[in-house]
């Protein structure tokens, strides 16, 4: 099939297009690297089943609409995916995740494209009543700016499919480890711990409980259900486990052979809207043929390793 | 105290407007008059406790926080408030009522406003699960781009009260009637038997069923809670009953002094992504001081004699 990757360059989308191109797809990226990297889609150039388009999905027009003519599936990545630093520019939610996927609908329509898949996340959950939290959890209070905008969009691509009979899956992540990763607390973690390999500062005080899946798990299940939309659907995606901070903390440690002191920011919680117990149900996803390969832990050591073996990417963290 | 209004020459915020400036308070209204109607504000005007500011929100800017400037709330009711009619302008939701109430939430950080107050729908709740629906029902699907547009504004509100400790109120309504009434199902009536009166079509099969609030007991709900926001709460607002559309018809027709010949359109819902069955549970609301004053009937039939009062009204009723 022919597949359009919006945010193809990035950590999740070049991993989903190396698995795509290496099936037999052909597979057309449409990213504005401004974080997506060229050297994540080497692999995947050598399949001569690639193109790129670099182009600003928030301009909008009607060279999105020409970038996707023709396709099969447009499978919508591109976004901001920083929770964290929401606070600090309120607009680039706005803009990078809800105007932007606007853009991608009105595109997606005026193409008509038969099929959508987002990536949504956890967050539209807020801090939920329910854990593990169903898809159906009562309807959620948002406390970050990043799970606002995304639940904005989806709330937009199912009244485009209810309106124009789009064929639609929304996926909520649960936070994406592997190889590729470049930003959240293992990239954080290692940096500090090339930096000072005797210390480590971790904020909150280390017991908030976070799910995780490997990067390889998360396409597998997208690449998997590509082409099977019926309707409207939304899925959460993560594994059946949580670990804690803490938890992670030591597997990180273990793997790069570092015993640092810990210190801690206290408090149950990193940040302002950091959610302080993030665990998904996921008995829909696995009612299919779907399951998870990797364990948390794994997922952590496999993080660790890529951040090992790419140095630039780690010396690269920004912080706002 | 002081209060601004978006939205304050429209239907529901002119009758707020001028409940507030009966009591005491200083309202600004800040209004782009697209449909709003300055004779709507003419007994306000008189108190001599109203100021009114033309500004278009969508705009965005220093402007807006200038007008906000030493307010003590935002009742923010600026909309784009055409359910039905949305798929024909894809965009309107999106910017009337998701970025422009960004660019109020951004002017309220600015000027330091403490409160704002929210006109939502209980459109968010799409085809609720849950009839009556309560706020916390399950976790929606969108069905008409007007409910995901007030949704997602909703969300910004919510995480924008997480993360900068804005007190913030959201109510859901049912559809408001009474003086002031310019669009939905009574003035679609009333101007067809303006021009027919042996008969009157009607979309759907007439068996939807719907509920209704008296405008004077919404703007009683908003006006009460006005500076006694605590955090950020959800209420839905609407009365304890609902009524089908051939009820409604046939007290229009009552009223009227009319017996039309009807018919239909057929099917269970008028249009696409209308809801066939819409009751909100009250049961929050009603803990409160508020309970509505008039009945559905009541409300129906305010609406035809303020129609009646108005031709003009009527009259330039138009239809995309």
């Amino acid at each position: 099939m022919r597949v359009i990757i919006t945010g193809g360059a990035g950590f999740i989308g070049s991993n989903l297009v190396t698995a795509l191109v290496e099936r037999g797809d052909d597979v057309t990226v449409v990213d504005n690297f401004s974080t997506g990297r060229p050297e994540f889609l080497e692999r995947a150039q050598a399949s001569g089943r690639l193109t790129v388009e670099t182009l600003d999905l928030l301009d909008g027009g009607p060279q999105i609409a020409r970038a996707f003519a023709g396709a099969d599936a447009v499978v919508h990545l591109a976004a901001n995916a920083d929770v964290r630093f929401g606070l600090d520019h309120p607009r680039r939610d706005l803009e990078q995740n809800v105007i932007v996927t606007h853009n991608v609908l009105e595109a997606v329509r005026a193409a008509d494209v038969p099929e959508l898949v987002f990536s949504s996340t956890g967050s539209v959950y807020g801090e939920a009543e329910i854990i593990p939290t169903p898809e159906h959890a009562p309807f959620p209070r948002q406390t970050s700016l990043y799970g606002a905008s995304k639940a904005a969009a989806e709330g937009f691509i199912a009244a485009y499919a209810e309106g124009f009979g789009l064929r639609a899956t929304v996926y909520r992540f649960v936070s994406i480890l592997g190889s590729g990763y470049t930003h959240g607390h293992v990239i954080d973690f290692v940096a500090q711990l090339t930096d000072h390999p005797d210390r480590l500062h971790i904020l909150g005080d280390g017991s908030q409980r976070k799910s995780y899946l490997e990067v390889g798990d998360c396409v597998a299940a997208i690449a998997g259900r590509l082409g099977q939309a019926t309707g409207f659907d939304v899925f959460n995606l993560g594994v059946d486990t949580y670990c804690t901070v803490n938890d992670s903390v030591g597997w990180i440690c273990d793997r790069l052979g570092v015993e640092p002191e810990r210190s801690y920011g206290g408090g149950d919680r990193g940040w302002v809207g950091d959610n302080p117990f993030i665990f998904l149900d996921t008995a829909k996803i696995r009612a299919t043929a779907w399951a998870p390969r990797w364990s948390i832990r794994d997922a952590v050591e496999r993080t660790v390793d890529f951040l090992v073996e790419h140095p630039t990417v780690v010396a690269s963290l920004v912080r706002p």
